[in-house]
């Protein structure tokens, strides 16, 4: 049988993020044009989404533990590339198709830290759509430590708005 | 006149976070001893505190804009700083005093995003404590670019748990 591209990590098809328009795939979280940037990636995993990243040492809280703003950047840029999805499917599309996948932007960001994550091992973060409207969706995050929950998010993401969509002026805003 | 060490950034005397005892100033965000890390520094401002930061042309979302992620860190790092200074000014320190500031750590993070944030000027964060108990503390913050309001934090900080101070094994943790 053929792959089936929007059939989950073990597959590697395309990320959500390898599917953002070229002049919104800058983000320093997950953006694939960003040379100094994470590049976190998003795969569908049936109806959830998972993106495995491991911090590098000197993203600490304190020795042995990832600070909360890699935490939030992880939650904030996986639950963009879910709803991201979840609109792109709403209107008939699948991961792989020509078309690019509309880009979210964070309207509001909930983190609650349940314990300290451990640096030094891969963390996981799997999101799903629990209010999915017109232009918005509502998702809700977890990071886990291996097994472990460490981290829960919820997060409200709306399409881009036209002020942030790169025109001739964006564009010389760009790093060289 | 002597300098009031306590009496504002226009005085620019330490930092909260040139205070934080050195097991915990480790922080990619705010710690001192991070060599790759942001080096945010938050000051007393009367009742307030006030952190100034100017992200690099890395860290956007879209060109022109700053990634969410790193406003999340801004304010929760800012957030962490406000909520130690008040725990210890509650017993009866001030900024200065040989004795370290104690480190708190985030037990949540609720970020609303107004506006996108430009890229390219300095960001103000500045907080304030709306709620003080006897080992946590609720801080809001705003982020502002230039006078524009552009994103409204409340965050929840407890004292660092003891799982979180470095022994000797925490020491072996520490970067080379």
């Amino acid at each position: 049988m053929p792959m089936e591209p929007d059939a989950g990590p073990a597959h590697r098809g395309p990320a959500v993020q390898d599917r953002y328009p070229d002049d919104f795939a800058w983000c320093y979280g997950c953006g694939r044009h960003n040379p100094a940037g994470l590049h976190l990636k998003t795969y569908p995993d049936g109806d959830e989404t998972v993106t495995v990243f491991e911090p590098r040492p000197e993203h600490m809280a304190v020795p042995g533990f990832v600070y909360g703003g890699l935490i939030a950047s992880l939650i904030d840029c996986h639950s963009m590339a879910t709803a991201s999805l979840a609109l792109y499917r709403r209107d008939g599309h699948r991961l792989g198709d020509p078309e690019p996948v509309p880009r979210c932007v964070t309207a509001s960001l909930k983190v609650d830290y349940l314990r300290p994550t451990p640096l030094g091992v891969p963390l996981t973060v799997r999101g799903r759509v629990v209010e999915l409207g017109q232009r918005k969706a509502v998702v809700e995050s977890e990071l886990y430590a291996g097994e472990t929950l460490c981290a829960r998010g919820q997060v409200v993401a709306v399409l881009a708005p036209p002020a942030m969509t790169p025109g001739p002026a964006g564009a010389e805003r760009r790093p060289g």
